[in-house]
């Protein structure tokens, strides 16, 4: 077996994810039920999901939650709602693990609401409502939502050097045409597993237009990569697929995005985690992920009109001081000198910009030299 | 060769289609190049996308460009501007195609940005400036967007009983996992080629959260057909692939939408084309689609409880209001009466709701239900 290979395990991986996740939702009724039988009042623990309880760990470089939780008890008029909304969507995910079926968040939110019997209370007001208790189910439970069997709408799609198994369909995506192939919802272990993988990094762009550009040129064949995009700011489905790939086959990392605080936030969250759902980093953050640029000094550098600049709003530049003063970039004095040469600047750039000097420049200048180079932000 | 494939034919076509454009291109330049060279006023036309020169062309059943055009001169202050940004951006996409390359609508725009030298007047103001000529060219020339080599961001999924060539590459959208082919933007002949369909339909759904319930749940194995869905309202590319199977291929397209006015127009747009760009619908409209669901009567029909209602607002009531009143709606008795109903009942449904019933109502109860009664708008 190569080195860069994993062995197909479908059904076994199936079975222990959604035995671990079974255990986890199981021993949580368990309680509840122990307690109500002892005449107590039955209550779930919730980590909680606050800035307050979010904290940056050095050593891992990822965005961690604390040791905070709140306590839902069922004999608790202010908390009564939540629990038996916990207790509902709970029983509702056992169902689906049973199936073995998966639900949009919108899905399960609609299975979830009903009317309670003898009043004309909805269980739920609206779906935002249920996707915070989804969250609170994934803290609680330590299983992401994935594994909750639950999904948000998908974005992103991959080619390069590798093949991979999806759903048991081998897909080779060396052979995915100008289209490529979507990257699902869900990437746990169980649905993809790695087949057959000659590259030795992967490069993440940020928008599907600039990903079209680089596929179209087949850069993907010319430097052994893999190509990958997500639609913007990457949902969950992307991340978690870039991590497997990044931890299991050893790949780097390198991102291509805008030279703009959206461009640093997406940055930001690929490499730390994200500051709504910290639990998350574990298993979705890339601490080793490189920033290739858009670069602010590449205006000067790569002789760059004028054409390419788009002024910062005031509300860009407040974004760029509170990303300059995020713990994990606040030590890093190469980010502190690109957030502050992007605001001397006084504009942004985007990575379509570069096209200002030749349709092909960011896949056969930019790019290559950057990588040669080892020129990126850590 | 079985009756649903069509050959590869990559290379002939590319001169086709390309051979075509140019021809359209060179001679709009050289008109304008005979008139200079006679001392006398260059001038372009181009036809009028407005409202008043759309009609709907009841034979062909699609929505149709009239014949009014604008002339735009240079030697006229009002309309220099516009005649030079239709050259400079005719030359770039003749660039493209000399070079055998696409570019995004954005690319496209910072490729024709510079500076007037000798003043400091930009080529364009915005984005938007650019989008607007290219649509004049589009017209004028009378070739597709795509076939200027020009794209927007892409969005759409696509798996099924169908294996296409993209780019050279075969695609086996029978193996395409729980991730599916990502539809690209340009779908013309030249990219794409159909070459083994075993599918008797197409059913086309609005979001890709229930394109994933469709897939989980095997949907176009066991009725054998091909899945597709837009992420909302559709994108050229999705409308292109669609019209060209249900040309090409004889299939049949069921949309199955949400039941409100926005599945609605999304349903008018698929079948009739766009108001904004009538010229469009000749290649992308697919006149013969059916409309499958959510219908209005399917609250009392599917014994739906009051959990899937969502208030029609204002705004939706206008909007219906004025979807009744297109030309190719006011005709049909059916579509009458299914707007009326919605507005009778004074609430949306989506497609996601019927989960209420059951996670797989809707793949294995729904749609198979209406496909055996034949049961759908026109």
């Amino acid at each position: 077996m190569a080195k860069n290979t994993t062995q197909s395990k479908t059904s076994r991986s199936v079975t222990q994810r959604d035995a671990h996740t079974m255990k986890q939702l199981v021993g949580m009724a368990d309680a509840v039920a122990r307690t109500s039988l002892a005449y107590r009042d039955p209550s779930v623990e919730v980590p909680a999901r606050t800035l307050a309880n979010t904290t940056f760990n050095k050593k891992r470089r990822t965005l961690e939650m604390g040791k905070a939780a709140q306590t839902r008890n069922l004999f608790n008029v202010g908390q009564a709602k939540k629990f038996m909304q916990t207790m509902l969507l709970g029983s509702g995910v056992k169902s689906l693990i049973d199936a073995g079926k998966t639900l949009s968040l919108r899905g399960m939110y609609y299975k979830g609401l009903h009317t309670i019997p003898g009043t004309k209370e909805k269980t739920f007001a609206d779906q935002d409502e249920s996707d915070t208790i989804l969250e609170d189910l994934e803290v609680s439970l330590g299983s992401l939502r994935e594994e909750l069997h639950l999904f948000a709408k998908k974005a992103g799609t991959m080619v390069g050097n590798i093949t991979i198994i999806d759903s048991g369909d081998e897909i080779d995506c060396r052979r995915m045409g100008s289209g490529g192939y979507a990257i699902p919802s869900i990437c746990e272990p169980d649905v993809i597993q790695f087949k057959k993988c000659d590259a030795k990094f992967i490069l993440h762009v940020e928008k599907n237009t600039v990903w079209s550009r680089f596929n179209e040129d087949k850069f993907w064949q010319k430097h052994n990569c893999i190509l990958t995009e997500g639609g913007g700011q990457p949902p969950r489905g992307v991340r978690r697929l870039l991590r497997r790939m990044h931890d299991e086959l050893k790949l780097p990392v390198y991102c291509l995005l805008d030279c703009d605080p959206w461009g640093h936030y997406i940055y930001s969250v690929m490499k730390q985690g994200s500051i709504n759902l910290a639990f998350e980093s574990e298993r979705l953050a890339i601490p080793d992920a490189k920033f290739l640029g858009i670069r602010a000094i590449d205006y000067d550098r790569c002789d760059l009109s004028d054409d390419v600049q788009i002024a910062l709003t005031e509300n860009d530049i407040n974004r760029a001081k509170q990303i300059a003063a995020y713990p994990w970039f606040t030590d890093k004095k190469e980010w502190q000198r690109e957030i502050d040469a992007m605001l001397k600047n006084g504009f942004k750039m985007e990575v379509e910009s570069l096209i200002t000097k030749d349709i092909s420049y960011v896949t056969e200048v930019y790019v290559p030299e950057r990588l040669k180079a080892k020129d990126w932000l850590d």
